[in-house]
């Protein structure tokens, strides 16, 4: 892992022009073993048969049961674009109008990047990236097991941390700023705590739809114009506009209509619970969830025919014994896998929450628990993976040491989605019979060199030492290695992602609450 | 978990009577969340033509290159099929007769469990089966962080506690016997102690030709006859006739000959490592190991036609920049999801080794390592997934406390290779229309109730309380958990699978080595 001691040593443009010509010197990043948006889709939890079934009965529901609690303003779009009211007050919505309004949507959006360092998303297809995001309200202190309240700081080192994983593609908001009670004000510092620790693509919440304008221009300050930000647009923002089952939330429903007048990324989220705000069924969970997504990419293209935007069906399940929401669950990873199947059957970009833990520790159970879903979303071909570092306690808690040991989880996760390729040169037919009938072996061969850097993934804090080099060296475990590291990072890792002379004018037009002494390292 | 603390309370006929009737009430084993043989195969690592590729370049290999060092036997055997020698006396397979003998072989197996509460092995098509193996040499102990030689008695234990755990399928063996020098004397008192450890399908390693006739005798002794194992035999068991790249060994090869000659499962293993005995390309190690799988498969099937055997071609990786042995990594999990297709596109049964860690310690590291591998195997369709619980430190360590965590984690696993059943009842319309228009969520509802035990997979020791309940509990990790369900296998899980006048007779032919008194609860 990169840190950057002190800030001087990555001030622009010097920093951002030494790591370009680093980056010439090294090799073709589509020769590098893992990388954003490598291809997915090879896995299909579903059969086509299955996939239709879902989506005619996701489609009847639309049609027959529709969507409640609609706004005035939504009723009166729908309802000119052929949309009807039952009598009960429900948005009932015509099968054909949603197969029409499917074959105008997006089919890709870019979330960029504010640094050639890191990657643009570009998002669809069957290309896979991992984000963090999550909201948590509480963050694990390692050393007396006790989840704290979440506060701004944690939304901005957060965000530096993530920005020196190399394994983690966009920063999406992991805390809540609890101290915060004001919604606005809650929404501008999330969005300038997220920008000012990393210059990766950032997604955060927008709670309130008073608080755009404001977001706006930030992002335009820091863009250098709305013009430029709207080019490339670095930062994707949504919340919840559905209440499962079928209902509208309004508060939420004005940000995504607001937002696709906009043209902007509508990054939303609509998450019910099977067996609680869902059927108990898996299929069922899908079928309700991808009605529910359907009506917000109908109501998006109503108002902005092609606006980008988010598939983002996330079925949960609860533990049916108690009613505690199991985010880490077997049944959550086959339902991510299943919807990311299901956005390529649409052909739309999709996002899934999952990678994420119900235990509490970074322990053996967070490891399988988000090894096993995010290998499955990826190679089911999400685009965007929610949710997949750092989070645990069923979504109540952020654990820094879990954010490092997920950034070579994914890792893992992303050299197994990319595959192995097969060449003429990497079927190796010469270098085998020039092995067995010369040396007996292929240590030193050339391809052994040549492959080193671009088949094999080296982890950060993983051990594959003996067990006498690891015994000698302290018997550690990761969860202890990652504790070193994140306080490293956080010690010395200051990204300067918002120039000088754009933090002082945002501090002098908004109420920003991070301390300029928090974004450099301790004096000591 | 189910624990027997005392050897009456299982003692037979009655305790199987006693499961049978309670099996007769629970509900349909096919409804269950997850069971043995669930159907895989959903995820295709390689394209059809990279399949093809492959194939064609390991039929050039063999045909070219061929097999080192056969014995003057399978010179002779070989030869008089079709084979010839090389000039350098290497033996050629040609394509004709390799793609011959692949017509002819087996398309399935049984291993068989010696209790109707455990399932048989059906091995063959997309069913997936996890099994213990590996034959490590040490064992963990957690307290002092510490690995001490493997004994008899762990080979024993490790048997009892994976009889105890539902999600592990056959019982392999995971250590070896370090303070046994003989092979034959390691070999009997192996079988013995898999045997005396669990009714579970086992598998165990054979490393003296010398020790067939003795093994025979016991799995004779143990069935009734020898015609009843033939009828259902509960025990697999082979060596590595391949040192790679490409060479025959000669101690393996003589078991490999024997066992088809018997008409045993030849449940052998062939294990390169890429960039050191393979290529470093995977696609390179993925056609030497293929080829050396179908010289293997060729030597059985003209041996004796159809005999039972494991395609089992294991490509390992070894870390390029320090030569270790990198079990646990993306490369080996992917290449071995790989060599379940492959199996598949043969029709023959695969055998793999994955879900195995490098870490040295039950910790997040183990998790995700395990969680990933076990995971793409199984959605590769995998037969029977080897090393998948209990192995660490690159396979030279067992853990107790990871065995009794995989349980679960290979739970969460199977549950994802299960998928989703699309059924009009699962697609849940009507329930739907129910509970929006009705209560307006899904608690208590009549599926909700229905599903709970066939949907929703709950795992034992994997924590999903709240943080206050959780911190109220002491604040556990899971390897603690563990530690406490390992140590109650241990004092109380004793199965008595071998009947008490069966015992002595086998005492009394062989040196058996397990104490007497090591198969019961200790007397305080």
């Amino acid at each position: 892992m990169h840190t950057t001691a002190s800030p001087e040593r990555r001030a622009r443009p010097g920093g951002r022009a030494a790591r370009l010509a680093l980056r010439g010197a090294a090799p073709d990043p589509d020769r590098k073993p893992v990388r954003a948006g490598v291809s997915g889709g090879r896995y299909n939890p579903l059969t086509e048969p299955d996939v239709l079934a879902i989506h005619r009965a996701a489609l009847e529901i639309l049609a027959t049961v529709g969507i409640g609690q609609a706004t005035a303003e939504v009723v009166a779009i729908a309802t000119a674009q052929g949309c009807r009211l039952s009598p009960r007050g429900r948005l009932l919505f015509p099968s054909a109008l949603v197969e029409d309004l499917l074959t105008k949507a997006a089919r890709e959006y870019m979330i960029c990047s504010r640094d050639p360092a890191h990657a643009d998303l570009h998002v669809g297809g069957s290309r896979v990236h991992y984000a963090t995001s999550g909201e948590a309200v509480s963050v694990l202190d390692p050393a007396t097991r006790r989840y704290r309240p979440s506060t701004l700081c944690d939304v901005y080192d957060t965000a530096r941390v993530t920005d020196a994983l190399p394994n983690i593609h966009q920063y999406g908001q992991m805390v809540v700023p609890t101290e915060i009670e004001d919604l606005v004000e809650a929404d501008i510092n999330v969005a300038y705590a997220a920008l000012a620790g990393t210059t990766k693509p950032v997604e955060h919440a927008v709670n309130a739809v008073g608080s755009l304008p404001a977001l706006m221009e930030i992002y335009a300050t820091v863009a250098g114009s709305e013009r430029r930000f709207r080019d490339r647009p670095f930062v994707s923002f949504g919340g919840c506009p559905i209440v499962s089952p079928l209902r509208f939330a309004a508060d939420s429903l004005d940000v995504m209509v607001a937002t696709a007048r906009l043209g902007l990324v509508s990054d939303i989220a609509i998450a019910p619970q099977a067996g609680a705000t869902a059927p108990a069924y898996l299929a069922g969970t899908l079928v309700q969830v991808v009605a529910e997504a359907l009506a917000c990419l109908a109501v998006v293209n109503m108002v902005n025919p092609g606006c980008p935007m988010s598939f983002a069906a996330w079925p949960f399940t609860v533990d049916l014994r108690t009613g505690a929401f199991a985010g880490g669950s077997a049944e959550v990873a086959v339902l991510m896998a299943a919807i990311a199947q299901i956005g390529r059957f649409y052909d739309v970009p999709t996002t899934v929450a999952t990678s994420m833990s119900d235990a509490k520790m970074p322990d053996a159970q967070m490891g399988y628990e988000k090894g096993i879903s995010s290998i499955v979303a990826g190679l089911a071909g999400a685009n965007r993976i929610m949710e997949s570092a750092g989070m645990m306690a069923s979504l109540m808690g952020v654990s820094y040491e879990a954010l490092v040991i997920d950034n070579d989880m994914l890792g893992m996760a992303q050299r197994v989605v990319r595959g192995i390729e097969v060449t003429e040169e990497t079927l190796s037919v010469g270098a085998i019979r020039a092995a067995v009938l010369g040396e007996g072996h292929f240590l030193g061969a050339a391809d052994t060199l040549k492959s080193m850097e671009t088949e094999y993934l080296y982890p950060a804090l993983a051990d594959r030492s003996s067990v006498q080099v690891w015994t000698a060296d302290g018997a550690s475990t990761i969860e202890e290695r990652a504790r070193d590291a994140a306080a490293a990072l956080l010690a010395g890792h200051f990204p300067q992602a918002i120039a000088p002379e754009v933090d002082a004018r945002l501090r002098d037009r908004f109420p920003i609450r991070l301390p300029e002494d928090r974004m450099r390292p301790a004096a000591n």
